[in-house]
């Protein structure tokens, strides 16, 4: 499920905790993807959606909102979709949340362009 | 746009600012509703879940999470898919957030179910 | 200081201190009303713009937002400055911090016109 | 360990939850009672520190910090640290953020007294 | 208006959504500069005010911060009294958010020294 | 205090103010370390300890956190301890707050190694 959803991001954050907190990789395989993901009654395209939605709103959780880009991507949402998403947070957590938001996007769509 | 997604508790907002701020009632109508949530590129369904999400994981706009609950409903959303929104928060802005959120949906399906 | 700004408000808060942090009141009176309001550089006019677009941006200190839109009118802010700050809310930290502000206003205008 | 700690109300947001959402109650035992606060490494006093810390500086999530004071309380706070902790918040996360945690400090204090 | 408040900076932030967002780039003229900061009822000044003040106290928008401290010179504000705004959040934000807010005041002013 | 606490970095945020805002240092050993730590009724390793947790919890005050987190090594605290605290914002912040916690602390305990 991790590996599904965010590929070789969600790897590298197991990585970089093995020295410092393994069991928190541990926590992060079994909660968020063992339980929460895996559940039926929303879809994996809907998920996404609520977490990037989350996490630009939020405003706190760059790398990780960055990751979730990706991810949309991966599980098949668009580029407009997630720049839709984005743009929305405007109206709820405010015109910076929502630039922050896109630029951060543009930076994972380059990534992703000249990878 | 805003009575389909909101029904009455958008007409009460817009009630509630005209004897305070007539104006806002305006941009609340024109840049939410009339510019984002009419935009094409996410469907309203999508923009409920980014909403929902978002308002339960900032954690500071409980009326208006639960305007969002009502309109997800109004859009389509089952309470299964809502309540799933609502507990995959505790994965990004902790269990307090998703909690709070499920006890404003139980609040929300409770009242349409007694309406 | 705290009177003059805060009036009946002020003192109820430390009265309300007295039994669980007595200790909380003395530095209430005098880090933020001591030593920050009582400085040049800023008048208080722009003192009280500054703490109500930031208790209003922030959205999790609903009681003090009130106790500083009150301050507001102390200081000599006009009903529609207030308003114009709040509003403005919409662009930096979204239209629910800003609608949740407005109608923190409309309570305390309200009380202040049966008063 | 979750009756342990807090005691009645744990047992209250368990029932709340039945009708609603009864997985994510599991999840609620499962993942911050089961695995985190049962890890060596940290004694449950500085873990209930830790908690009353944060939940009164992110001023969103005023229940669980009410819970949280009396689950202090229960693991052998002391009224007097609970109130330097929370005073202490005014220091990181504003003086709003710390008189909010008293106040719903006192509130517990006194329901515990009239007990 | 916005050539006005924020100089090179607002079109930097246009020219950077053209190739994601470009409709955003419209929305923010149109919003909050055409609708909002062009309204009567309170200055510009009173408007930058709140605005530094806003983003200092949410912590999660220092690029805008820098953008609205520039805009704050542009309008009229002498940077004694930035200064002062950024301190005072220490009261409502926390001592973290006013040291931050300072940095960034600390900055702007170094790269206007040296343009 | 300022100086068994936070050691060096205390000093170089004090002479990082100096050119901007010299009275925000004063306020900064006045009331956060005059006033506060040195306050009886707390020990100091539970005031470190909450005090991550705020910062952590928060997610808007990186450089502090770092700070604290050496300054919790300076007063007792194991580097497990930090973890723990730092692993239990999940439950509270989410998970994103605490893995920005943990790379936090994986970069002050490197800075340390090779001092």
């Amino acid at each position: 499920m991790l590996a599904q959803i965010d590929g070789a991001a969600g790897q590298a954050v197991v990585d970089a905790l093995a020295d410092i907190a393994p069991d928190f990789a541990t926590y992060l395989l079994e909660f968020p993807f063992g339980d929460i993901y895996a559940r039926p009654g929303l879809d994996v395209r809907g998920r996404e959606i609520a977490t990037i939605a989350a996490l630009a709103a939020m405003g706190t959780a760059t790398p990780q909102l960055k990751v979730h880009i990706a991810a949309g991507l991966n599980v098949g949402l668009s580029r407009q979709e997630i720049v839709e998403i984005l743009m929305q947070m405007a109206v709820y957590a405010g015109f910076p949340a929502a630039l922050n938001g896109l630029f951060a996007a543009r930076e994972v769509f380059r990534q992703q362009a000249s990878a």
